[in-house]
């Protein structure tokens, strides 16, 4: 029963830490699942505004890409950035995602869903990258407000919202965010 | 910045355990979001297997049903069934969700979709309501094979299972679970 | 063996963390039970205080009420304030510890003195809310201490404590905790 | 302020865990608070059910004692029996409650109710006693429930309670406690 | 200060779970420093018994190479089985060890000790990884006994035990824990 | 098979915190094992360049030494300042030794090299001592840069390196991570 498999593999990511926290010192930290479940809210209601907005984009898409984009990690583990220097973390969750897609009723749907977030190829891709970033973002504002320092490092993100193609979009939400975070 | 509030707020779900297994010794059990996570991906794969087996469904919908089911809990904690005798955690979970709605960009859309799971009111809704039982079983089948034990109980939610709609459709996926906890 | 069933029950107080400090980030806060604990020891020191200073104070009932005062979140859990705006905890409760009491060998004995301290009726039921606010807040100012903020919101409950009967007998107690946060 | 000092100190026994449990692989086990809370409440059940076969007994001074018992771990902290061989126990908890309770109004009073639980000698003391290892069996059964195993040694203590004054009067609670370990 | 950042980065193995345990269920596992320090335990009390037994073996030399076996992995992380199916570990260990040996006093000469534990190179280095395994089982042997099940996998590893130039001489300490485990 | 016992005992050392960080708050405190290992590693590279600068310094007994320095804490735990003042800490830990190094090959040497350390009867010994030290030190600097507070207590602990017949060789690294408090 291979799907059932993939779902018990799927709890690996309820259990592993985001390493990032982690090592910043923040006792039991969200874990990978806690992060993708707000990605994928993030996207939702992201995506609802680009709509309104009448940007053109694929809810169902998006959505798909936002709960498994991070699945390869159920494997693989998140590698944090000290490793990633040694270690080629988008090969290998490429392979390990491949081989964990097979499992679905349609592995070449989702590896090319995968493949649309990890290489941008799509709008619904990169959205969910832009949620992704921001999720982590506003994890950092909420430790921090709970008295947790040492996260400087993780604003250094900001750039790559400022850069980004939806960043006119949700210019105020992101504003929001650093304003909060300045009055803490 | 009504939706920055509300991607704050949903952050508790996070923070919030299970009652269900803390109330029976599973240390630093499962968050809301860790389960609500899973009950997306479950909804995901499920959605592309009756669309295989021709039966229309609305991954989207389903998708976004997911995603909110239990937002409302980031008010409302998860009240356990002990306490469910003594309040009424329906009545409250409604309140509590329209009041988030408010803060997204479609208040009445969600709150439509949040009643199709509640009251049952669509296939994408009931078949939500299976993957959220499907997702505790699976929960409960890892926690049984960590060692921990005094769950029998969550297992009465096969019945559940049993009766539904969707069942002949994943019997194998559920018959491979039982199987998968006997054999422990 | 009903006694031993509400005893097993009470054991649920040490499982269950307290919500309010969950909610903002303090992670594996205290339990209700070690609430509680403090509690009774606070209410059991400042009724020696109150007798030295000839205010009549039964301390048995005190320390009774002291007691069961949570015994009923063994079955409701902590309700946070964000759910009790959706729930009626207090009915909630009321039925919740009528239903644990009959386990005791006096229900009704134990039922009125959860009336005291629930509606205030008795100056032993008053003088077990003043310490259970003041438990509160000795507990918010060690957690200041040991680094975490965003606890602001707590120390509202002053304002309680200012206006309570037996504040101009703990004036130099309330006052010596309020100096040693800002020492902070 | 010596009493808020002292207040600030008892919030040691909601940190410490209780180390029997801890060294027997019990992840983030109960306080010393915890514990505490549970005896506090077993002890005033037992009373009052010593009380209505006419066993004359002080519940106030029996609640006094359970509450202060195990407050010089706030200092001495919780020493495991294989600790005790190498350290006089006894002697440091006797001083640290010594100076523990020049801290509250009436330092005589309470170190003689500590004499009496730690010595046996009032019948409060005793019951105190019987309070404190029942707790701990009961807990025990919570564990093993749990799935957690390797806690037979703590099932020793039966004999304690066997050989009491008050075993008689709760035979039943103790055989439904063995009862219930039993039918795991 | 190269030494001191080394010295901050090592305390990075203070936080990082053992991910075996983890992915099986362990709450709150044993960090990788855990392990660490009785690897190097083991290595001492082995190595003396190798020299009573005219076994030449460098005492200095082991003890360094158990300290300093997994120091890497306060980079690299505890990449588990399941990702090293993916990544090539040995290589990115072998990278980040030599870039942290250059904040030492004697970076070649720890990159070869390193080396003679990773490719077996001398008697000490594979003195140390026998000690690695062996811990490994003795940490599983504690977990069972605690109550974790799921854990025979690990046990896979007394063939690399058997097989080792040193059963012979710890074969009594090798069977020993093998015939504990069985009497759990 | 005593050594099996022995180091089924040091697994203890794994489980048990260090009592006195999570007086302050910190939870899930570091493990005293978690605490050896990183002095056995600070001790490793504090030999080296002691060795560099021609002090003759016997580096394996060095290691030896802080290997098992806290040994006797299995049995004794890690017994903080507030209890110290009630228990005589020295004289448990000497015996506890003494019984543990009995499992060993070679019982007088531990005992004698235990001696080295508490006594500071050789330089080895002394520089464990040192090492212990700094490590704490360098473990407070990491909880302040987290956000942790209430840890000034601890760096009084800066006078004992100040004193040692170390000091001047480490002077370096040990301003270096004063700075590194004062910059956070």
């Amino acid at each position: 029963m291979p799907l059932l498999d993939l779902l018990l593999e799927a709890g690996n990511l309820k259990k592993l830490p985001r390493t990032g926290w982690l090592l910043r010192g923040v006792p039991n930290p969200e874990s990978i699942a806690d992060h993708s479940y707000r990605v994928a809210l993030i996207t939702l209601f992201l995506a609802d505004e680009l709509r309104e907005k009448d940007i053109e984009i694929d809810v169902e898409r998006a959505l798909k890409i936002a709960l498994i984009h991070d699945l390869a990690e159920a494997r693989v583990t998140d590698i944090p950035l000290s490793a990633q220097y040694y270690l080629d973390k988008g090969k290998a969750e490429k392979k390990a995602a491949m081989e964990l897609f097979i499992k679905t009723p349609n592995p070449r749907e989702y590896f090319r869903l995968w493949r649309e977030y990890e290489e941008g190829l799509s709008r619904e891709g990169r959205l969910v990258k832009f949620a992704d970033k921001l999720e982590m973002l506003i994890q950092a504002c909420e430790y921090e407000r709970a008295g947790f320092s040492n996260l400087d490092e993780f604003w250094k993100t900001l750039d790559y919202l400022h850069e980004s193609e939806f960043y006119g979009h949700f210019k105020e939400l992101i504003e929001g965010l650093v304003k909060r975070r300045k009055g803490k």
